[in-house]
């Protein structure tokens, strides 16, 4: 198979599809599957685009189809190649565990190229799966120095996203800018309600009948990144904050999986503070 | 069949249950299903009891089980009566509607006694039930003297509960004070997120991926009471403000309905600021 | 606003997007939302487009666009026209009043010309909607008589669509014949569990814990017909027959609206016996 | 803690609850919580008891309790034990893998003592968490054989249950009845739609909007033993039978996790051909 996925997203005007489509045609490509956008508030076109065909030179297509685009347009070609992703984690084995599994069965879509933990927690586990972990530290150290050790050993590696899974401590607006729309994270609660600590507590505390979980990327602002995926599951009188959590990691596990999927597959525009997921 | 239901909260100690059902047997009333929980960090207990049988005198069963009690326990013997509600609205047709269809079809639990309106709008439909609408404008008038009207219309019949079906005017504490745990309402958000006006705006404008709704008690604080339902529905990035109300009239009228059926039935206790709910 | 739906099915085959994209741009109508799929094992092509424009001629751009497209497409472009109904009902009032709620505040997206009920039991509801409401027994007659009676009420109307909103006969083939494609069904169960009579009879039966509805058009074989919607609840132990029956009415009217939703907004193909739903 | 988990099921008759709680006061044990059922059609009493206090004398509490029941109950004090269940597998990782890491962190409620597989696909998986997996192939031999070998690996642990965590062979009724309501198998449907090989083919050739997964007890009839968990999710045109299988694997860990859960905590009681689930 030679498939070629093609990504666009530019500002919204008349013909925009027949343009694309003749330049694919044109290039003998056929279109496998399609899907569009448009944003009429912000006047802005989404597309996501599988052909099927033979490009021998991306440049000089990706160029065609800027031609044919307004001014301004962002044209991706996706590269064949693996996407490579870290792990970052605290002390909490349900997420890591399950993004471990599938990356083993060559089910995630990415490889995990290394783990960071500010425990040694999950060393020993990490290590069954043959992944580097590389224990961290956030104690006895400024913030700076912490998010410096990471970054330090991040940048040993090509990679295309990091996945907070279960990460406790918050990074700081520094930490985040250098990895812009490529960090994401898992909150363990239907945002925007309970944003913060212990979200848990705050459900049992308020008396929820649902609790849920949030993925998405994260921005300067603590939990307020473009969300990609959500769920929730009933509750009742019988849980307390601690089993509510052992409740909430099934959710927390799976809505995660769900968004690295759709951001691996790149079926996730980011636009301002939301996503567009071409399903 | 001569069923009683029995409703019971105290402080918890040893041997409740046994005390209690104890007391039921010398009265050769049979329990057919019987649900207790213990809040353990309030260190109360509730207990909700089908019997069948024959009671004479329910003030005697009443005494003594309140004799087999921690001091200060509650102790009520649901009446046979069927239960009466008022409905007050504004200009949304769909929770009405849905409690119109189940009265009309006895399958609601309960008799509508009326119905009033801060708008005429939905006068003409609530007519073809043949339950009385009252138009009560808030216009030109103090908050006082419009919820005094209503309290006018409402002190006409002898009403179980109040249930505001998607009335969009916020009552005064004092105008609740009068009705403690007996208004019901339906707020169009999953709280605590989106607490207040607009929350279907509020959710677009956030780029949620689920919307929900939940029934609750109302006390003072807006949006605040004890919740007795919730549910959620997913949305996605096509779905402007308007159109996720649309999608979420049909949670609403569900989650309503559902809080209902388990405040008439008698499956309810408030705790607090929580509901423990018998399901 | 001018907007033109255009429904295409067709053979698959290589640039069909394009061409389709370029009449449509050469009529000057812009596309605000299109959705396409290949069923692969079929090799057939499907798309549904939303365009803004003006046309003057629907049946110069139908040409043109069968002109662009495989031999034996089917190219179809909706009027305007409001979609008309037809509800076959017995004796239960849920799917129907929903149905009928929606048609008064004109969120239905068609018009209720007439119900024709196999009991009387209804009657009285249908006429607080002004709708005419036609009593046909099934009793002391053939089911070529009975259906004869429903098919002489049903020919006074232009139909679009009848909709068995809990209608219990089993129609005959040479009914069906006449309205292919037409007939939309609510089954109460998840088909293909549960075939035919009594299905919560037979789920209580079986000891399941999930039960389902079915909303699907209505061919020669019982239950067998394309599925559009489907939908599940849990149930458990505590259930009886009756009671699934009680708690599969919420699902079984949410079905059944989701399907007519989708039907009547021309977002439903029939392909073989399946069905693609643009949603 | 000194709590005690009494579990009891007998012929329904009137005082069971009094007569049950008093013998525990007697015993000076606390009921921290109780969950009862009468089913009515068969005129049985199931109850399930956490009470908290020391009982010295397991034997003398237990006939006391019988002493006070109608005949022929069967009283269990559920023991302090840790439970032992064994996992029998193909080529699929999604529920080992589960159960694997549930087990590894101490929150799956057993310990996982062996692992058959009849192929050797999961061998080196396994091994990553020190459980033994023996392979023990189907081929070349008669079912007697195959089934004996799998008997005698087994015959070294002293086993609660036996898990079918998508093991695709089909076991002799001699052998289940080895094991009676000791082996759970999840089932890639919800039964009973499509019982038998391929589920997810027919799922996709019926063209269902909803697939399932079913958590079941093992009986002498293929896919035929009482349900313990149930769970559904959608799927549209889109899917083909091996896509409907990549997103069915995510319910079929997650259901039988839950009814692993159910069962492991003494919350399922059998009942005929049906479950008892006190969640």
């Amino acid at each position: 198979m030679n498939n070629l996925l093609v990504l666009i997203q530019c500002k919204d005007s008349v013909g925009l599809v027949t343009n694309i489509t003749r330049v694919l045609a044109q290039h003998q490509l056929n279109i496998i599957a399609m899907r569009e956008f448009v944003d009429e508030v912000e006047q802005k076109f989404f597309t996501r685009i599988e052909c099927s065909g033979i490009v021998e030179n991306h440049s000089s297509l990706k160029l065609e189809l800027l031609n044919n685009l307004p001014a301004a347009a962002d044209v991706y070609l996706v590269p064949k190649a693996e996407k490579n992703i870290a792990l970052l984690v605290t002390k909490e084995f349900h997420c890591l565990a399950d993004i471990l599994v599938r990356a083993t069965f060559k089910t995630l879509g990415a490889n995990v190229k290394c783990i960071i933990g500010n425990h040694e927690i999950l060393k020993e586990f990490a290590e069954k799966f043959d992944i580097p972990f590389f224990f961290v530290s956030h104690e006895d150290k400024s913030k700076a120095d912490f998010e410096n050790e990471i970054a330090s050993v991040l940048s040993n590696y090509q990679l295309d996203y990091i996945v907070l899974a279960k990460f406790m401590r918050i990074l700081s607006p520094d930490f985040i800018a250098q990895y812009s729309n490529k960090i994401i994270n898992i909150h363990h609660s239907f945002l925007p309600a309970f944003i913060g600590a212990n979200p848990y507590k705050q459900a049992f505390e308020r008396g929820v009948k649902i609790i849920g979980a949030t993925a998405h990327f994260v921005t300067n602002n603590l939990d307020e990144g473009p969300i990609i995926s959500q769920q929730t599951i009933h509750v009742n009188h019988t849980l307390d904050a601690k089993q509510m959590a052992v409740a909430g990691r099934e959710i927390e596990k799976a809505v995660l999986s769900k968004a690295l999927e759709q951001v691996l597959e790149d079926r996730v525009f980011v636009s301002g503070n939301k996503t567009i997921v071409f399903e």
